[in-house]
């Protein structure tokens, strides 16, 4: 009977470890870092601006997070606010950061001065906000 | 030996179960829908307002998330955007929601009134952009 206690020791050993192993969250995960900076951005186009010149903003804006590394994560997407607060902006985007050095980065990036150059004779109203989230 | 085979299976089958429980994300993580409505908001505060009724807007709109269920996330910060395109905002929010059922039950809450209520007489400006977000 010891021989049987023995492996039964070494097997609850065993799965416990797998156990506790499975249960670690991902490196991924336990890496991100707790500080994330946000970087809202909205849009309202000219009225004269047609809708492929639209989509090309678009694609140029989302083809920014592939181009400059430190963009940590892109959002956007079309108003669909009923408050009628947006200021005839339809067009919102959120980019997150790690670091306002990051940031600056990315503003001062060329890619994103070619963005910049491309949309500005587009648009009536660039609303830019950038804040360290808390909760 | 056969006692001590079904004695270590049984071990073998009580400890996989266990660490198939602890290896489960928590419920509220595999609930989370993929999509997620955005609800951002930008604040310009009058320049007449004393800092205590900042704070006590500050300290309103936090205290919507613990009152309305429907707010899934609450996030806010301090504009620190060197662009200069933030309206005079010096507050960003952004809430998140699973629908725009939700949304809208968030907006037309009695709670959510008297926070508009509060905030009205103390701002220049509002921005208001809500949409579903793509990536």
């Amino acid at each position: 009977m010891k021989f049987f206690w023995m492996i039964a020791a070494a097997t609850l050993a065993a799965l416990l470890t797998l156990g506790a192993v499975a249960a670690t969250p991902k490196k991924t995960r336990s890496e991100k870092p707790r500080s994330e900076l946000r970087h809202v951005v909205a849009f309202k186009f000219k009225d004269s601006v047609k809708p492929e010149e639209i989509k090309r903003v678009e694609d140029a804006f989302a083809s920014l997070k592939d181009k400059i590394p430190q963009v940590q994560r892109y959002e956007w997407g079309m108003n669909n606010s009923p408050e009628g607060l947006n200021q005839g902006c339809t067009h919102g985007f959120i980019l997150t950061f790690n670091s306002e050095k990051d940031r600056n980065a990315y503003l001062e990036h060329p890619d994103h001065k070619a963005f910049g150059a491309l949309v500005k004779p587009l648009i009536d109203v660039a609303f830019v906000m950038d804040f360290w989230i808390r909760h």
